[in-house]
């Protein structure tokens, strides 16, 4: 018998996973990331995360078949190192390397875009569906695409940088990236709370106000509680997601495209906007052919991806025999 | 000793090149299409095109290894039909069976944008690039990609629709396929000459009038010349292409983006300002990966790619072997 350990390493949060062969989830556990204290305290939590999924089955090392790990920034999937990545103290770190010294197996590294696609893919309601787009809307916006059953990667492993393609033409909205009209500047949970301050400061009316900090939720809330503002601004931005998508579906015409991540948790009125508006940019043969859908996996997507990230692993080695 | 034949099929003209194993070009043909004449009348032209630049060289049926077509519209690679094409008096007509029936061959017909693409690939100046990408921008916008060494196809073989890919939100630009703000709708001869249009019912000042027909060539023409309004209709639509492929780098990180078509040929003017807004949207690891370029085949490109297509039908039956 054979076990697959998942990690999804967060800014937040490290969520780990044990699984059974198959990709069943058997055991988790969420330890908080507490990046600030450095790389060692973090690499420390990750492999405490790890004796702690395994322990309670009385698993022994060598039951486990592979570790797939899904990180943001950029991996340099090869060597499993993390090169550079937001909200981690990690810069040039050999994790995939650092695990084994305790954990001497197969340890996978992989962007946790990449990860959450492999999740759908090998995991998920439309499994190996060869043509696939995930988008990831939370803090950020990113995702990852397969094409005929391979991960789009491109010419240096960067394909799919959605979060930063141009979206609109002369903008003025900066993007973190620095420069302007990037998907993520109007798309993400950060593009929005802007959205909603330059709004306030400009002195439109709404129930929410400057002095008390928000986000998405209480934008949402808010929208719901009835206040135009805040449903208009919603509105915008999932508009200009169901045009991202449309480029995406224009250029890739794949068979689903599935959506994550905090602000896609705004559940029926994302998805409609999202829908509604990729169908009124997108050439009726390319719309019809693609379901777009809810990850079914909610707020586990990152960890079945490093699960699903092992469970390829695992799958390649074996053919590769 | 085998040749190749390309037939390269426009609205306009059949453009059919004899060429040696290798893809080199040794006759050339160009005969009217004539499409109004019908099916019946354009399929003999297309046999006679053949005909003709076989003839001189003596070479017997048996002789050639494959015939490549390349055609506008829809198209059924497996099968050889037209499915539809504008411009083209064929309806679900099976080509390659038709030409068959005269040069009991191989034939493989093919997408225009498709074979352009594989006239790059195998025989351009960044030959066997795996990460290509080729625009066309003449009187519509067409193109193709390539993805790790493949056709990017798409579930439906629907991808890369890059014309139709929507570009300006809001907009109230109509594109020729009844959705609006598309690529092709501000970037192509025709979207310029309507931009122009629309400039000079609004009443701007232009040494053009809408009292004499004009064209991109026009229009290029008058920029030479001085006039303001056509140097910056055009900059907005070479601005507009850049954004474009800006896109196109971010989601599919090529190594190479080859431009060609009508409009492509205005040359310097047009590709500084593609590459230069192309650059200000794009982060630079991805704009730093990728050549952008003119094709060197200028109005050889439909029938080097045409050649392209018989080329790689004979290696795959070769392969296959």
């Amino acid at each position: 018998m054979g076990y697959l350990v998942g990690i999804d390493l967060g800014g937040t949060k490290i969520h780990t996973a044990l699984a059974a062969k198959s990709g069943e989830i058997l055991e988790e556990r969420v330890l908080p990331t507490l990046a600030e204290e450095g790389e060692v305290a973090v690499l420390q939590r990750i492999i405490r995360s790890v004796q702690e999924v395994v322990l309670p089955r009385g698993i022994s090392r060598e039951e486990i078949l592979a570790i797939g790990v899904g990180a943001p920034g950029l991996i340099d999937q090869r060597e499993g190192i993390i090169r550079t990545a937001a909200n981690l103290p990690f810069e040039e770190f050999p994790l995939a390397k650092a695990i084994q010294k305790v954990f001497p197996v197969p340890v996978k590294v992989e962007n946790d875009g990449n990860a959450a696609l492999l999740g759908e893919y090998h995991l998920g309601e439309r499994k190996f569906t060869k043509n696939l787009v995930y988008i990831t809307v939370s803090t950020g916006v990113g995702g990852a695409a397969m094409v005929d059953g391979k991960l789009l990667l491109g010419a240096g492993g960067g394909a799919f940088e959605i979060g930063h393609m141009p979206l609109v033409p002369d903008s003025n909205v900066l993007c973190g990236c620095g420069q302007y009209g990037h998907v993520e500047s109007y798309v993400s949970g950060t593009g929005i709370r802007k959205a909603m301050e330059r709004a306030l400061v400009s002195g439109e009316n709404s129930s929410l106000s400057l002095e008390t900090p928000f986000g998405t939720r209480e934008i949402h809330q808010a929208a719901l509680s009835g206040d135009a503002l805040s449903k208009s601004i919603l509105e915008d931005a999932f508009s200009y997601l169901g045009m991202t998508i449309s480029q995406v579906l224009t250029l890739l015409n794949p068979e689903v495209v599935i959506l994550g991540g905090g602000v896609s948790s705004i559940g029926d009125m994302f998805l409609e906007k999202v829908k509604s508006t990729a169908e009124q940019y997108t050439l009726p043969l390319l719309y019809n052919a693609a379901e777009i859908r809810l990850s079914s996996f909610k707020e586990r997507t990152g960890v079945v991806g490093a699960v699903a990230v092992a469970l390829e692993e695992v799958q390649k080695r074996a053919s590769a025999k």
